[in-house]
């Protein structure tokens, strides 16, 4: 008797904290979109007061971390969905090029940063990989809130944030392995080629196949199951991305690009746009709650915090500059800023470091606030070189 | 770290049981629907067969149960963002006679039938009680998947329904304090009181409140934002309605009545309803997985199931049959029809008699079989009375 009161009770709580991350999640981002910053901040923020360094409304570790969860899986499927191949193709080379080199420099730069630092060697690896991946989401953001949308040089960047994206998820698989304790450089190789089929194929083969069978089941399915059916590809690619070594992240992006590609005429993104407003906030007041915020009182993290907000800046904006360098001096500057703001893939890296214990808790809030400050500048930065 | 990667594993296996859960239950569903049955019997069977009985897949108890939680919620959420209350209000008085006669035929007959077959005066009290509430969740389900939710006799049930939920859990909590031999007078009183301030207050006062700072608000919030209120006000009106006593599901049927009557231009439905596809499947499977197919080998719960059904389906029918005799007959039959599947109170309900140790294991399993039964007859019924 006292048990299922206890179970009914718990239930409630578990409602509670469910409803009060939200509401303070969507109220601080609301405030934060009225002075025209990231709403992303906010709910990083609402996650830093109510967990357990300030109020300890819901411990992250717990049934919360689900939601956290399926709101990454998401975001990186909303991601993919809203994703055309198409659009990159025009760009291609350059935007692969400027995708390279945007990695590249941050990559090293990243290790040199950790090497000097002291830091040892899976430890810089891993902040290596928070600085490589250009948030697409924040760019595409701004980019179009600024009217800057159509033009070149915000083609070649989504196309290289992309393939950033997809590159930085690839050494994320790669990192997390080895920060498990399985520098197996076998299985490292194995996964590797792994990851690579696994975005060949679902980019390249995948929708040829899909697409013929494609208007034959649209017909017969209501929206209801042709949403379920897209929400089974993206869990079920989700829990194979798991499987093979992969984040669960990569295989809802690439769940979310292949029905972009496969089915461009449903409203599938329309759909799935309301499950990502539910979910993804549960994915941000999770990360925010990791911060410590006293940990910005020490000279050390907010020092590193300065650095590596400088190394992130500067490492991305010279990779990217170089990599557009075909181009106009003026598109390659245009390029080489867009592709400064990190994000949410650098949060989920983050994230992961923590979580396996690879990074320390200060590194994690300096790495936080290296994405809160290159996303605020950047703005600034278009404002003052893209010209009209 | 060894504890991290069991954090990582447990999550992983959480998502892989939502997976399984999510895939069989609208497998099957989508079976039925094949052969014109209702999908949420395929849904319950899903449950059945992942549950604790056969495959245990999942635990019931278990993380799960929030998901069923969210899904019943989001289930009444948006059956009230579908009603329109000048719609109830035409049908109001029979909608309260049918609520009544259907409350209080069943319990009656529940409490001869218990008495008949030798229980003692709690046990029989409980007995009728399981049998009072029609399943409003079900009973919508049934009805919009086969097509019939828009006609008069469907507002009609729909009105009765909610009336009997309140009813019941009304009546609950008074055999309940009887089974605890703690008959408090002045508690149930107070409960009576709230419950019925709570619904008037918010189906008569708050819309007029509401409305006027609508327009306002409208026009500074994007859809996103609009979405967050809407999803704040239903989790925030089922931990009230569960913090007076209520069942959750009775305030966010009232928070979707509310929206509805608040802003009847907005698309909220729309984007509301995927969140329902994706929640929704997990309640009924939960649901299904209580039921133990074994039990039903045996001659006295077996006899008791086909008693009890029979009662069910007679003194549910007959009751709301008197309550909408002033309508026409056929709409009489319908609303006799659509008043028979009992559901997740009847359910709630035998589980709290079988927690307080008021009935016994094969009285719960006859009580749950009665409860699929009346959902498995139901679209026959509909199917052979009802006329399009």
């Amino acid at each position: 008797m006292s048990i299922k009161r206890m179970v009914e009770l718990e239930k409630v709580q578990i409602l509670w904290q469910l409803f009060i991350a939200f509401t303070v999640a969507k109220g601080l981002g609301f405030a934060f979109k009225i002075f025209k910053q990231p709403e992303v901040i906010g709910e990083l923020l609402a996650g830093m007061i109510l967990g357990p360094f300030l109020l300890h409304v819901f411990n992250p570790e717990g049934f919360i971390s689900i939601f956290a969860e399926l709101g990454v899986i998401m975001l990186l499927f909303l991601a993919g969905l809203e994703t055309k191949l198409d659009d990159l193709k025009d760009v291609g080379t350059q935007a692969v090029l400027v995708g390279i080199l945007g990695i590249i420099f941050p990559f090293v730069s990243g290790i040199a940063v950790g090497f000097l630092w002291g830091f040892h060697l899976v430890e810089y690896l891993f902040l290596g990989t928070i600085l490589t991946a250009t948030s697409v989401g924040i760019t595409i953001r701004v980019l179009s809130d600024l009217g800057y949308i159509k033009r070149k040089s915000a083609k070649i960047i989504l196309g290289a944030a992309i393939l950033d994206d997809i590159l930085a998820l690839i050494i994320l698989s790669v990192v997390k392995n080895m920060a498990l304790g399985q520098v197996n450089w076998i299985e490292i190789g194995l996964l590797i080629f792994e990851a690579t089929f696994f975005v060949v194929f679902l980019i390249l083969v995948a929708p040829h196949i899909l697409r013929r069978g494609v208007k034959r089941i649209r017909i017969g399915l209501n929206p209801s199951y042709q949403f379920a059916l897209a929400l089974i590809l993206c869990f079920g690619l989700s829990l194979l991305a798991e499987y093979i070594g992969l984040a669960a992240i990569v295989g809802a992006f690439m769940a979310g690009l292949v029905i972009s590609e496969t089915a461009p005429y449903s409203n599938l993104a329309d759909q799935f746009e309301p499950i990502g407003w539910l979910l993804i906030p549960f994915f941000f007041v999770v990360m925010g709650s990791y911060i410590d915020p006293l940990s910005f009182t020490m000279i050390n993290v907010l020092a590193l915090t300065v650095v590596l907000t400088i190394v992130a800046i500067v490492s991305k904006a010279l990779g990217s500059f170089i990599g557009a360098i075909k181009s106009t001096r003026q598109t390659a500057t245009e390029v080489a800023i867009g592709m400064i703001p990190r994000g949410e893939v650098g949060i989920v890296i983050a994230g992961f470091g923590l979580s396996y214990g690879v990074i320390e808790r200060d590194v994690y809030s300096a790495a936080i606030g290296m994405v809160i400050l290159t996303t605020i500048i950047t703005p600034v930065l278009i404002n003052m070189f893209y010209k009209d």
